[in-house]
C-alpha cells in the first residue's frame, strides 16, 4: 500500500482530473480540488506549492492509472487461438479505445485539456513529452509481452494516430461513441501502423 | 465583395479565433473580441445575441477558411504524371496536415478548444457536427475533382484520423513539426483508409 503522503497526493490528483473534465483547465485551483475532494481548506498547498505543480501532477497521476489498466487491460486479453497479430492488435486496441472513451472517458479529457493548456503553460510540456515517450516505450514492451509483432519503428505512428482518434473520441458526444466506431477505428490504425 | 455585415461578422470572428488560440476558451468575450479586432465596445454584442452566439460563428468561420483553403490546395496541385491515388492522396494530406499545423495553426487550435468546450455548451455540438458532416462530404468531392479514387465508405476514417493526427501536430511544441512528420503520419492515414 502507499505511504499516507502519497496517497492524498493522488486522491488531489483524481479530483483535479475530475474538475479538467468538467470544467476545463480554467476550473482547477487549488482552492477547487481540495473542495472536490472533500478535503480542508489548505491541503492542496501542502502538496503542491503552485497551480502548476498541481497540473503537472495530474499529468503524471494520468500516466500511472493509463499504464496500470493497460496492464490489466493485457492480462485479461484472451486472443482466439491462432489468430493473426493484425486481428489481435485490432480487438485490442478497439476494447482500448473504447475503455478510453467511456469508462475512463475524464481521464482523456483531462490530458487533452492540459495538451491544449500546456501551449501556454512550458512547465507542461515536458510533463506531457515524458508521457509520451513513456507510453510509447510501454506500448512497445506491451506488444512484446503479448506476443504480437509490431516493428519498433512503426509504434510512434500508432501511438499518434491512437491519440488523436481518442481526441476525437472523447469529445463527441457520448451516444456516437459505440463499439463498431471503435473497431473500424483500430482497424484503420492497425493498418496505418502494420501497412 | 461580401457586404460590410457580412465583412465585419468575418472581423469579429477572425479575432475570435486569434484569443481562442492564445488564451482558451475562457479568454473569449464580447469585449476582448472587440478590443482583439480593434473595434468600438458594443460592436460584438450588435452581431451576436451571446458569447454562444459568438462561438458557433467562429464554428462556422472557420468551416468557411477550411473550404477555401482546402480549394486553392487542390487547384495548386500538380501530381507527377503517373503518379498513384495513394501516392497522390499522401503528398495532398501531407502539405494538408503540414499548413494546418503552422501557417493556419490559430484556426486548428481554436476548433479543438471548441470542441471540448462543446461537450459543456450544447450549442456548440450542432454546430461542430455540421462541421464534421460538411468536412466528409467536400472532401469526398474534393477528391473525386482531384481524381483520386477513395472508395466513399473510407472517407469518414480518413477525415477522423486526420482530425486526430492534427490535434496532436498542433498541440505539440512548434519546433517537433515537420514536413518529415507530416508526410509520415500522412501515409499511415492514407493505409488506413485504402488498406
Amino acid at each position: 500500500m502507499p505511504p499516507p503522503n502519497q496517497r492524498r497526493r493522488a486522491q488531489l490528483a483524481d479530483a483535479a482530473i475530475a474538475l479538467l473534465a468538467r470544467t476545463g483547465v480554467h476550473g482547477v485551483t487549488h482552492r477547487s480540488v481540495e473542495r472536490e475532494a472533500g478535503l480542508p481548506a489548505g491541503t492542496a498547498s501542502n502538496y503542491f506549492r503552485s497551480r502548476e505543480a498541481l497540473l503537472v501532477a495530474v499529468a503524471e497521476r494520468i500516466g500511472e492509472l493509463h499504464y496500470a489498466d493497460m496492464d490489466a487491460a493485457g492480462a485479461a486479453f484472451e486472443p482466439p487461438a491462432g489468430s493473426s497479430t493484425r486481428a489481435r492488435a485490432t480487438d485490442l486496441i478497439a476494447a482500448s479505445l473504447l475503455a478510453a472513451a467511456t469508462v475512463h472517458r475524464e481521464r482523456y479529457l483531462a490530458i487533452f485539456e492540459l495538451r491544449l493548456e500546456s501551449l501556454r503553460r512550458p512547465a507542461l510540456v515536458e510533463a506531457l513529452a515524458a508521457l509520451m515517450r513513456n507510453s510509447v516505450a510501454f506500448t512497445a514492451g506491451h506488444h512484446a509481452a503479448l506476443g504480437l509483432e509490431i516493428p519498433p519503428e512503426a509504434v510512434p505512428t500508432l501511438v499518434t494516430l491512437y491519440g488523436g482518434a481518442l481526441f476525437t473520441l472523447v469529445s463527441s458526444p457520448p451516444e456516437e461513441i459505440t463499439p463498431e466506431l471503435a473497431h473500424q477505428l483500430a482497424a484503420g490504425i492497425v493498418r496505418a501502423a502494420l501497412g
